[in-house]
């Protein structure tokens, strides 16, 4: 039902929408492009949460031409007047006379409601072009919006067997400085950074993104005014950050779950605890997507509560022995059935170092 | 000076030099074709040890028409009578007008006196047509030429964060079927496979060649009725090998290195005596390529000692904590300006699993 025009239409909307990848926070991305028979008339994206949505930005640039004409978005308009009034009846008021969606609002605020809206207004609508692609564009606002959790990706770097550091702590630098501008990017994605008060102190770590230090592709696309810093997020239960640390030298806010979250964070932290702790990151800060850098204490931690998404691990071209700080410390296994399994989702050389992205296999609870 | 025909010639010449990858040993793998015009009058490849080379092949299937033709030869044609009449002079007998090699042969027996021999003929040569494929074709019959060694793949497998078994020793299977039969293909390629007492009485290992494991990619080429065992070279200083051990219930020859050989290898075994192993092995045994499977302490100590020209490593996606046995144990380091470093030479998914190729770096001595 398809043509190959709707394919590439869609398409177009959905590499727009990347440009907001950096910055839409907590928003989802999403691209709209609005055509008159086989003529692109408008194009928009969603750039920065407080400003216009895909929708708007496309209906401007198309003005009286938006009449008749078809629009594609990656996402189903928005139905609720949020800081912004919903698209479906901006959608509406111009007379367009078809929508594309590639998925419906994961949002239990819209989830077809706005499809509904355009519907009712006699305007023929369309789901599912291109899905696959429109979800890859937000795992974090789905995750959230479905399940009330941030999506987690967890940052590690060790040498080619398994180290994280010497015995003596000594670990930089293990991986490249390209693997470190990788991880710039991948932090200036996220909606926070999770980290711990140890960690933050050991290697005095601002945990901020830092624009000279994104690769080149990013940075074209990605202007240092626009730099947008994600909150860092430091579990400090003996509350032991102070205020000489580089973690507060820089702009961005800082978040500390301290000895006052009693009531979220007991003394002895469980697993339960931590899943409590992304909730109240999802339900509070609105927190679609977090990164984690931390050592192997609260990585085994986040593993074992199967509250990881995707293991993002750096492995250097390095061997330092067995006898170092290995990724995720001791696990007390006695049989091989009880190793924790991923499954490897993507392997590639980042500079001279390798990058594996590794997803957690679902475990019966 | 080379026309798009010849690269197209020498490149067919390559392909089918690879005929004969696993069967060869301890003779290089060299391909031949023959032409008249732009017409293939003769093909062939070397197949085995004792049966004709390249040339005979081509010049038996080009016949009459080899008279005033072209030879691409991916090895300067051989000079000296071994097992076989010297493979230049058939080439001069057949009277072919211009002979095109891929590269001088590193035997210090031929290096360049077979090219002498043909252009003392009347003979046109040419040396350098994709040499660098060429050399790829037989990295471990050059670096034995050249320098007395076989050419030595280690070959380990490990979980995501570099165990190699659990702390109680279980370590069945760590990696997927898809990473064992990629082993076996290996195994096929070698001369000989190393490993000590040790890890063939722990793991009852047979250390053979499985004809019905290989990759059905090798099968096609490679019928079973034609499969070669490579030699199993054992280390086992106190000799531990005993009659009730599988690695003797395989055919195919094993060599083992026990206290007889005190004079090759002490009592406690250092580096220098390693090396000494590995020459011997080059020397008497004609072992062009060596491939390593082996415990933490043999592995360290071949890389510490610098005889390891690949890391084969497979990954497998586990996590299994660093309470187990780490790939090369205990190293002691206290710096990271000492940790061995390498060269990643490959990459890549097989089965479940990840398979790196690692070059370690040449230190200063």
């Amino acid at each position: 039902m398809f043509t190959p025009f709707d394919y590439q239409m869609m398409s177009r909307a959905i590499e727009l929408a990347k440009g907001g990848v950096f910055t839409t926070q907590p928003n989802p991305n999403v691209g709209c492009v609005i055509t008159q028979g086989e003529q692109i008339v408008g194009e928009g994206f969603h750039a920065r949460a407080g400003e216009p949505h895909a929708e708007v930005y496309a209906l401007r640039m198309a003005n009286e031409q938006a009449r008749g004409a078809t629009a594609y978005v990656t996402l189903e308009p928005c139905s609720h007047h949020g800081r912004t009034p919903p698209c479906a009846e901006g959608l509406i008021n111009a007379k367009v006379a078809k929508v594309i969606c590639a998925m419906q609002d994961p949002n239990p605020q819209v989830a077809g409601r706005g499809i509904q809206m355009l519907r009712d207004a006699g305007i023929e609508v369309e789901l599912g072009l291109l899905e696959a692609d429109a979800i890859v564009l937000n795992p974090g606002f789905i995750k959230r919006m479905t399940s009330g959790m941030p999506f987690v990706q967890l940052k590690m770097a060790a040498s080619l067997d398994g180290q994280t550091a010497l015995n003596n702590g000594q670990s930089q630098w293990i991986t490249s400085a390209a693997a470190r501008r990788d991880v710039q990017k991948f932090r200036a994605k996220a909606g926070g950074i999770l980290s711990t008060s140890k960690t933050v102190i050991e290697d005095d770590a601002s945990l901020t993104v830092r624009w000279d230090e994104l690769p080149p592709s990013v940075q074209v696309n990605y202007p240092q005014h626009q730099l947008r810093q994600p909150v860092r997020v430091i579990l400090d239960r003996q509350n032991q950050l102070h205020d000489g640390l580089k973690l507060y030298q820089h702009s961005g806010e800082v978040l500390v779950l301290g000895s006052e979250h009693t009531s979220l964070l007991n003394s002895n932290q469980t697993q339960f605890e931590l899943a409590d702790t992304l909730a109240y990151l999802a339900e509070h800060s609105q927190m679609n997507h977090l990164w984690v850098e931390a050592g192997a204490t609260l990585a085994r931690s986040l593993i074992q509560a199967q509250l990881v998404d995707e293991i993002i691990l750096y492995l250097a071209p390095k061997i330092m022995g067995s006898d170092g700080r290995g990724l995720f410390g001791a696990l007390g296994l006695s049989s091989m059935a009880d190793t924790l399994e991923l499954i490897i989702k993507d392997v590639r050389q980042v500079g001279p170092d390798i990058r594996i992205i590794a997803v957690p296999k679902i475990k019966d609870k």
